[in-house]
């Protein structure tokens, strides 16, 4: 079975909870197992948004996780970069696993934005979605959509 | 059945989302049949959040929803209160159905919390249930908790 790794960044965006459920959900129905990694505040939102456990199956401190981290661990990795911090952890996060990537990034602030395109584009090969978006998800959702389906024509996941 | 009515504010805080998907969940497996209603930005979340509808059964535009509002067509009224037009909406609900309300204040700013917290007081009968919040769910999670075994304990669900 194909593992993806999703990377989840502070917890102060309001979008990044139900996005990163909605990833999970739609990498497991493409056949992944899907693991979310995040620090202790995150991972809290995760739990109370999905109290059953629906949807998240396997969760893990992002720390730990980077520890037993290795080349190969991993088929697919989606990060959350609205952050310097978040961009820090998906540059180290990709150049351990040295696999297909998806950077998401979002933010309101326009220059933030592109600055943190720039850096990811410049220290990783990952496939970048980008939004200028804070509260409203579907800009994210859309863009990581079209994204996904481009990357399945073309082979690459 | 019976019938609760979960009401969201605007979307900017983190936890709300999350925590709307708890309390459904929670009220559901007491037995009620819930409906959450709110502005069209706030439900994208709740179905980015949900994107296979396990959790959120029922959703209505707040501004339908109050049109078709009367006493006694929810036993129940959870609403989240973290703006004024959140406190509004919260007054206005609850004087229309006449019920049992719990209301949830959360606030990174003390002093607005508290202006809150004395307007939900004065201007209706309802359980408040507050904490400091704004990305964490911890606080307003266990205080709710309390609250509604309380409820329950004394006959009052």
């Amino acid at each position: 079975m194909k593992k993806a790794l999703i990377l989840l960044g502070c917890p102060e965006s309001p979008a990044q909870t139900p996005m990163a459920i909605y990833i999970t959900n739609k990498l497991q129905k493409m056949g992944y197992e899907v693991t979310t990694a995040s620090t202790p505040s995150a991972m809290k939102l995760i739990e109370v948004g999905d109290p059953e456990g629906l949807y998240v199956k396997n969760k893990i401190d992002i720390d730990s996780c980077m520890d037993n981290l290795d080349s190969g661990t991993f088929d697919l990795l989606v990060g959350f970069v609205h952050k310097d911090a978040a961009v820090s952890y998906f540059v180290t996060f990709n150049s351990i696993l040295n696999t297909t990537s998806i950077a998401l990034i979002f933010e309101k602030d326009p220059e933030k934005l592109e600055e943190f395109e720039n850096i990811i584009s410049e220290s990783t090969n990952a496939e970048i979605v980008s939004a200028r978006a804070y509260h409203n998800p579907t800009p994210l959702r859309v863009k990581f959509d079209k994204t996904l389906k481009k990357m399945e024509e073309s082979g690459n996941l």
